[in-house]
């Protein structure tokens, strides 16, 4: 293997904030899974934190580039004791006391702080208490999983537009405000990307179609995408629910609707 | 500094392709600007190549990081002698030609390779005459541009989709594919973010309010962005063109239009 070190390529970048600073807070996109799509500057960050808290779907390899001394902190776990999951008021609270103390605190989310990782939340947080904080952007999952299984959000010959919407809030709830003729209508005339929702599939495609989605429209459903354990299941609109339960999939898994899904057998479903 | 090296790293995760392969295209996204958001495996690509064919907007200290032998051609510079760029035929050319000489080859493409980048055409270029290639995912400037103006792309009380569209279509011909009823639909319920599309900003804004877009909608364009040469102009959309002249933006520039813009002046205005 070739000797990569990044003394010299951080030596020839104009960066600010290098080196560690106490009371900073960076909150990190890990990227969409595989370990490799952490920034130059996210791994930087890692590196140098005193604390880490991190989420259930980071890519675990990241955290032995900790020091060894360094506090790692699992909000994504269920809690022992009380069987709840760290709340965001907890993690926001973790976030604000170990940097009042002093520390480098990294915050590692599963691909992009800003789409629909709360990182707004928990930057608005450090702010109200005068904490400072940088946002470090990661490859998000929406574009970056489907590319691994072969599909590009974007073909010039098929779309001017993408959408990304998050399937997590509750579909059957009465004060949704998810806007499916929107979302129907963006899958027409562009691509439509699902983050999470895979146990509401089933509701969200029906939502969909009866607002206006072609059932025939292409779509793939992508399980663990970019990691080893990556699996696509790829079938028109109507079919691809049952198809799913079919194959097992389970979340975290994304969704992707449209004329771009067809590329994948045209050709685009390469090994990375 | 702290000494920071990639062996450790590579050694813990689990890569394939972490040597130099002979005659494989890595399609690789530099990222928005800021050269330190790069990815751990688009800068162990750079490293590795024979030839680089970049983009324009790709920071230029990225390549630095080449092999001193290494090929580096500009494709997206204008040609002297015939006063036009690359089309995308040549690049396609040059990429396959390189690549059946035995030769390592990245084409370095600013933000992601599937994000208007034309990644796909390039990979079913390579795939039609047999050429291995590989997609390295960026960090997309749709959503960290945004990001380094203190604008998350979503907001969990203001939205739960965002679009992404190209305005580099020409608006004024006939055939456009664009639809903005629905892209003026989705800056209500969610973000809408332009990409390039500067020049033609007065127009596009004009579709979209003739399509129902309040002309109240919070706004900002973003000239630069994630560089040192960062520059934000804000305004509601009826005046954004007005206050972008004023200013005297010129390309390349990212427009976002939502809810969203508003946290900018609620403390995300941090330094990065």
């Amino acid at each position: 293997m070739m000797s990569l070190n990044l003394d010299s390529f951080l030596n020839t970048i104009s960066m600010q904030n290098t080196s560690p600073q106490p009371s900073m807070v960076y909150l990190v996109g890990a990227g969409p899974g595989d370990p490799s799509l952490i920034t130059v500057r996210g791994l930087m960050a890692l590196r140098q934190a005193d604390v880490i808290l991190y989420d259930r779907l980071i890519a675990l390899e990241l955290l032995r580039e900790a020091k060894p001394e360094a506090e790692l902190i699992d909000v994504g776990k269920v809690s022992f004791r009380t069987q709840q999951k760290f709340t965001q008021e907890q993690i926001n609270e973790l976030i604000i006391q170990r940097a009042q103390a002093g520390k480098t605190v990294v915050r590692l989310k599963g691909g992009d702080p800003f789409v629909f990782g709360r990182g707004g939340e928990e930057a608005l947080a450090c702010y109200a208490v005068n904490v400072p904080f940088t946002i470090v952007p990661g490859v998000s999952s929406a574009i970056a999983v489907p590319a691994y299984a072969g599909i590009p959000v974007t073909h010039r010959a098929y779309n001017t537009s993408f959408t990304v919407f998050s399937g997590h809030e509750d579909p059957s709830k009465t004060e949704s405000t998810t806007d499916f003729a929107m979302l129907a209508q963006s899958a027409k005339s562009g691509t439509l990307v699902l983050l999470m929702g895979l146990l509401n599939l089933p509701i969200l495609l029906n939502k969909l179609m009866a607002a206006g989605l072609d059932p025939n429209t292409p779509a793939a459903c992508i399980e663990w995408g970019s990691t080893p354990k990556q699996r696509v299941v790829e079938a028109i609109v109507n079919d691809l629910p049952a198809c799913v339960a079919e194959a097992g999939l389970q979340p975290p898994a994304i969704t992707i609707i449209g004329g771009v899904v067809a590329l994948r057998q045209m050709g685009l479903q390469w090994f990375n």
